[in-house]
């Protein structure tokens, strides 16, 4: 065969371990010749449906405490700034709508990496509409028209069908990963899922 | 320092990701130099006190769905047999005591390997005497006094006082590691515990 590689990156910003893969797919995907599809989503309408109607990591306090100091230690290992945000978990719905609009426009990778970096590296909150625009800024972006465009209907309709998507592909947590009908959870299950990428084009 | 490195390694033969770090944790821990504690525990009290009365992979089935796939790579990955046990959960009690009487007597490591291959690489019911017996015989052991000694009030108490110790620890999951008083969660956290372990005696 002589298909490119390729894998979709499912995430959503309020997920704490997407903040590292979001980081590191760029270059690990590139090593590998993997196309990289970047797909943010909302993991409220699939964690409502699982029964929850918060994070597990505020429902369950020991696995809580875990995820922070483990994420801690993993952003160390990075080198990556890391901050716990408050409140957690912040409505990630205005940055999910931007990130769709910047994806079409080809500023959207850049800008998903620098709102992770704001909310996880230094502890913002990105629900507040005055801190995506000054993350908008940090890309290079004007704020105005795609906050505008972000709160249109077809970006509004975009979003909910992704979600859809992922809750139909059997998406339960974030950041996921498919390819080739297969479907990988979690940040340490990146490389696996860019080698069973590589290997069915193969 | 000159200090060993040490870790102990808390598993329940329920768990599906205590298999693969079963079988992978003794040498990587020689590679590195670090010593381990085998610490056998119930997951099912852990889990009854978060509101659990069940596995949460039959809890939630999406997830439930994905850890069977996500298994069976990992183990083809490992060229180690895979195979779905019925019923699921295993009722784990019988062997982990029986665990704790081999971890005594210098052959539980190879009891504990030979009970999740029974259980996950055949399929075999862990919870029946019959294939604890027959596990037991699989390496080199009489089964009738391990079995005896299993039952008898000083195991029994051990076996809860090391599921106390775990839940005290914050431990909420299977595999667990803990080395310095760090916790680290999931097969996949094996090498950064053992790294950790390491570093810490440096």
């Amino acid at each position: 065969m002589t298909d490119t590689p390729s894998l979709d990156f499912w995430f959503d910003f309020a997920s704490t371990y997407s903040y590292p893969a979001a980081m590191r797919i760029a270059p690990l995907a590139q090593a590998r010749g993997v196309a990289v599809r970047w797909r943010p989503f909302l993991l409220g309408p699939i964690f409502k449906a699982q029964g929850w109607d918060n994070s597990p990591f505020n429902l369950y306090p020991a696995k809580g405490r875990y995820m922070w100091r483990d994420l801690e230690r993993i952003c160390a290992t990075l080198a990556l700034p890391f901050a716990q945000p408050s409140p957690f978990p912040q409505n990630s719905l205005l940055a999910a709508r931007v990130a769709l609009v910047g994806l079409a426009q080809g500023w959207g990778e850049d800008f998903c990496r620098a709102i992770y970096r704001a909310e996880f590296g230094e502890g913002r909150n990105i629900a507040e509409p005055a801190t995506v625009a000054s993350v908008l800024a940090s890309v290079g972006q004007d704020a105005e028209d795609p906050i505008r465009q972000a709160q249109a209907d077809p970006i509004k309709a975009a979003l909910r069908a992704q979600t859809e998507e992922a809750q139909r592909l059997g998406i339960f947590g974030a950041p996921s990963f498919t390819t080739g009908g297969e479907l990988f959870w979690g940040n340490d299950r990146l490389e696996a899922a860019l080698d069973w990428a590589r290997r069915q084009a193969a």
